[in-house]
């Protein structure tokens, strides 16, 4: 286990619930210094796991662990903190209960604070559903948090993108194997359908009419859907992906008692200095609804990905891409 | 029953299978005058069937029926002209065969050379597929068709467009309630999901972001993904919607005969004057695509319709939208 557990207890989630022995899965990487001034948070995205974050960390990097105490929290939801596929009865599998970024970012309060005594940071970044809780973190605690750089991510869900979630939740729901959730063989069918759903959305028309997939080591496009974006699905669970889902629609920085869904008063809130990092073509977290927010925050700079790499702009597969996330984030460290 | 049907007879398909006793639903509008000089061919498309394409048709508009003899034949697959749905053991449901926009558009040829003896077009049209037809007709008898409007429709299906229908595709069949195409009653959760995964992709960021589907006469996003999306899906049948799928799939003027996939000779020997008229925010018929295809036909004019509609931009329910694809159709036919 490459990894340390920070156990949360009982906690009560917007949504009236409450979790019982809920626990965080976090990484560290670097040493915090003496006058804890060196944190750097990054959340997860959806279904991703710490590991999968590390693309962006690294010697020389802006994210470099010889001068940054980076702590990774892992997502409630994505099957090592507590989610629906590692929860015990009864709050497993469907009954497993509705976590917001609100929440999700409460959560990781507590860690940062109790766990290393931790009173101002430096950066909150994180890419896709990373940069919603990116967001979250400087609308909750803007006194807290120096700066932000959330990537191909928005501050809320814009409906669209709602829409575009609907078909994923449908396609693993249209497989009986599903059984509402109470599945103990995965629903296969319905995992491979959501992978096919998303090839579209993950990645621009221009990435299929140029045929990147093929920098990624696929043959053919028939290659690419089945070996990556199956495969991707296959791995998770079906349970989790749906409750990440759910905390992913309802995604709102002022949907809370703070701002009790002024979402123009959440975001002029962020006293955060804040690159806000759009992928052009991004299908989902359009550059539209980035530069919408980027404008009503005060001290937030708005320079999106110009990259054909749709919403994998920000995932860290792309080395241009990856150059310009890393380079605004450096510019922003040393402000 | 308000449409014709001519028989087809034994027909051989691009992909060598024979369907037996196939057949053409259509209809038409207005009369063919003495000189049989006053024709528009009008086609389908994913789905629609011939009086899906009445709202082009009117006096004063450009397809005037007191002016023009317009026939809208229905694409083989949507339900009314051979179909999964309709055709007898044992080419019936998951043996229907391949059908290629190519052989629709012979068929399609045969209807109007041999039922009506018309020698010269003066338009082609249509819409989505139907402006796959459009094109496609212009490649195949460029000496015949002196005018294509083809609007919100590609050349041919380019590989985001692909990967898009793959999800369509298996999100019904993910239900197991399909039976690889051998159900007897509907599959409907895998028609429901197919209506999720495609309100995405019909409409633009935009247009949700505007809660346009209230112009529609829905209130909510729920209830347009239910009232419009499930609604319309539910009434179709699978195979049919699989079957189509391939045919659109697999859209290319030069996949053929004709031009042996010389997909640039195809679109420069399209004699016709051309009107191509992408949606602006069209999500998978792009209207870069539609560019690249213009740029290459030696009689095309590009002019996107600019709407915040998505694909539904050539679908005749934005009223903007409508008056600018008639505007040019007017303009196209007035010379």
């Amino acid at each position: 286990m490459d990894y340390e557990i920070f156990q949360l207890g009982d906690i009560t989630l917007q949504s009236e619930m409450t979790l019982r022995n809920a626990f965080l899965a976090y990484k560290t990487y670097g040493t915090l210094n003496a006058q804890k001034s060196n944190a750097i948070v990054y959340p997860t995205w959806y279904s991703g796991q710490h590991y999968d974050n590390e693309w962006l960390i690294g010697k020389g990097m802006a994210l470099d662990p010889q001068k940054y105490f980076i702590i990774v929290p892992n997502m409630l939801g994505n099957g090592l903190s507590s989610s629906p596929s590692n929860t015990p009865q009864p709050f497993d599998k469907a009954r497993f209960p509705e976590v917001t970024v609100y929440d999700q970012v409460r959560f990781q309060h507590q860690l940062v604070t109790q766990k290393f005594g931790i009173e101002k940071i430096a950066l909150v970044t994180g890419w896709s559903m990373g940069a919603q809780q990116t967001f979250q973190w400087g609308a909750s605690y803007p006194d807290m948090v120096e700066r932000i750089a959330p990537f191909a991510g928005t501050a809320k869900t814009w409906p669209h993108n709602v829409v575009f979630l609907e078909g994923v939740k449908a396609a693993v729901r249209a497989d009986a194997a599903w059984k509402d959730g109470w599945y103990s063989e995965p629903p296969t069918k319905g995992l491979r359908a959501v992978g096919r759903v998303y090839a579209g959305w993950g990645l621009s028309q221009a990435f299929y009419r140029e045929e990147r997939y093929r920098d990624m080591g696929y043959h053919s496009l028939e290659d690419f859907l089945v070996g990556y974006w199956e495969g991707f699905f296959l791995k998770k669970d079906a349970n989790n992906l749906l409750a990440m889902a759910w905390t992913w629609s309802h995604a709102d920085i002022s949907a809370n008692p703070l701002y009790h869904g002024d979402f123009e008063k959440a975001l002029s809130s962020i006293k955060a200095r804040a690159i806000v990092m759009p992928g052009r073509t991004d299908l989902y977290f359009t550059p539209e609804d980035g530069e919408y927010e980027a404008r009503r925050m005060p001290n937030a700079t708005f320079r999106p990905i110009e990259s054909i790499w749709g919403h994998f702009a920000g995932g860290g597969i792309n080395p241009a891409d990856t150059k310009f996330i890393d380079n605004n984030i450096k510019e922003l460290l040393s402000q």
